[in-house]
């Protein structure tokens, strides 16, 4: 099949490799839709993360079964399906409390950029929708597959509520998945700490009651003014660099929670300000079949449009083009088409 | 008046200094009836906190109201008081949030072991009781001023809940407390880690219904047998070394949270583990006051009596030798009688 593979820093190619098979009685083979680039993909592109020299990359995507192990018996080829990028098998006691990113039998796609991909735990993992599926959906549920259930579980772990008041450190595709998710769950001022025009913009479509462009001191001067010197109820941390977390514990109120969602990457925690101010931490990678099921109702009731954070589309033989894109901040995410 | 004061590490000498004043309208002198020693005493103790020589010492007290200043109206001469080592104006947003610690006008004790104490926020920090104190009662309520409040705290943050599991990290007073306050919230399993005798029989006096003997690796495992594998539905941890917060977050389920309430020294927080298993930090200094009402209903009703964590009296006149018994861990907590 076709897929994307990544062989140095920058050095990102379409090419050419065996089909995924069967391995497992639980394994799913997904005929991949859409698919997209992710904020963490661009860490190894970077250079910032190790790389496997012409490993297979990217792990959001949607798309149609096309083949099941023997143990997979609520999917069958031709499901419409969205594929978690947390494979779980949504039965141990982890998956059962709702901590599905900590499952025993945790996977991961690892072809989403490419033509063909496989779900390790098909059965558990999987969300499908009933009938044919409108092609202007697919961005949005697509997002489900990472992003908005990402931003989703930043705002849940922050504790956002009804009538409170939510910061979101980042822009990114994340922190504006995370801006819906702040309200719909209720919050009633919603402050995006971004610099860019168009993700303002947007961040304000999505809920966004105000906008602060400055960064670190500057920043937090400016979301401590608005919240009368208080700091505010919940904040999401979208971005996972130390001068992010840093800014979302200077935002945050005292006895307030820090959700974080950003893969941590250089953080050192401010342990002994976390411990004078009572501000928590709580969070980490998205235990995404757990909001889906919801996700997939917001979206199909329209409540939800979480696909509009891809302001760029382009056929998967593009991927090269689409993480230089990303890469120069020329566009917020990048949807692909096989 | 006679007070406690500390010149170097390992040197605490009773001193004669001026008797405190009424130097705010918000301010209140007690004369001290009982005052102890902390655990957090033993860092400049041990010289692993800076030492202003000279300095008066002790942030524990209960004892009379001696005089209050002009903005004091809810106590008067002769009111017998708790007095929370953080003091608060109890009005602010951050108090009215139940976050104390907090406050606008934080303020602590600073000479509890001595015969006068003041205090910064009278009216906002103080509680009192009604009528004559049993002398027998004294214990129990000094440990209100701080270590049942700070136990009852990290079991709070950690989220502590009826039916669930609870490990507590530490035996000393503040964990031996921990243990108290899980067993008033509902814990139905305590796992109590402590290498300690006599601390172990304490503990399981006050509702611990497992002890761990290990530590480390092997107390860690020791845990996570104990839970068949999952690991503990909340965790208190009640040190404030980078060991015991290590130990605390290897025994905390993926979804839980560590209710931290030990000054952190040298700790360096697991972030990546906290990411990876989406285990949450909360807690930090205890907002005592928040929880004195109900914790004296508690001790007055005969319910609690964390009195008992105090195993050594001895007159104020002889708290070098309450320091050197607590440092060398003859004793779990020293009560001081001036």
């Amino acid at each position: 099949m076709r897929a994307t593979t990544i062989h140095a820093p920058r050095d990102i190619r379409l090419s050419t490799v065996p089909d995924p098979t069967i391995t497992a009685p639980t394994d799913a083979i997904v005929r991949v839709l859409a698919a997209c680039i992710c904020g963490s993909d661009l860490w190894p592109y970077r250079g910032e993360n190790p790389i496997d020299e012409g490993v297979t990359i990217g792990h959001e995507a949607v798309g149609v079964v096309e083949e099941v192990g023997a143990e997979v018996t609520s999917f069958r080829a031709g499901d419409f399906v969205i594929v978690p990028f947390d494979h779980c098998d949504n039965t141990c006691p982890h998956c059962l409390a709702g901590v599905q990113s900590a499952c025993d039998h945790l996977g991961f796609t690892t072809s989403g950029q490419a033509e063909l991909t496989r779900v390790n735990q098909a059965e558990g993992s999987l969300v499908k929708t009933e009938g044919t599926i409108d092609d202007a959906l697919l961005p949005s549920l697509l997002a489900l597959s990472d992003v908005m259930a990402t931003g989703w579980h930043a705002a849940v772990a922050a504790g956002v509520r009804q009538g409170g008041t939510a910061v979101v450190v980042g822009d990114g595709a994340v922190g504006l998945c995370g801006v819906i998710a702040a309200h719909e769950l209720g919050a009633e001022r919603i402050i995006a700490m971004s610099r860019h025009a168009d993700r303002q913009a947007l961040a304000r479509e999505f809920g966004a009651t105000e906008v602060v462009a400055e960064r670190d001191d500057a920043g937090v001067a400016a979301v401590l003014e608005l919240t009368g010197g208080v700091g505010a109820d919940a904040v999401l941390e979208c971005v996972g660099t130390d001068q992010a977390i840093r800014t979302a514990f200077e935002v945050a109120r005292p006895g307030s929670t820090v959700g974080f969602v950003g893969v941590p990457h250089g953080v050192e925690l401010p342990v002994r300000h976390m411990f004078r101010r009572n501000i928590g931490l709580a969070g980490g990678m998205a235990p995404v079949r757990r909001y889906l099921p919801d996700l997939l109702d917001r979206v199909l009731d329209g409540r939800i449009d979480p696909g509009r954070v891809f302001d760029l589309t382009l056929p998967l033989d593009e991927v090269a083009e689409g993480y230089r894109a990303m890469d120069e901040r020329r566009a917020i995410k990048v949807l692909l088409r096989p």
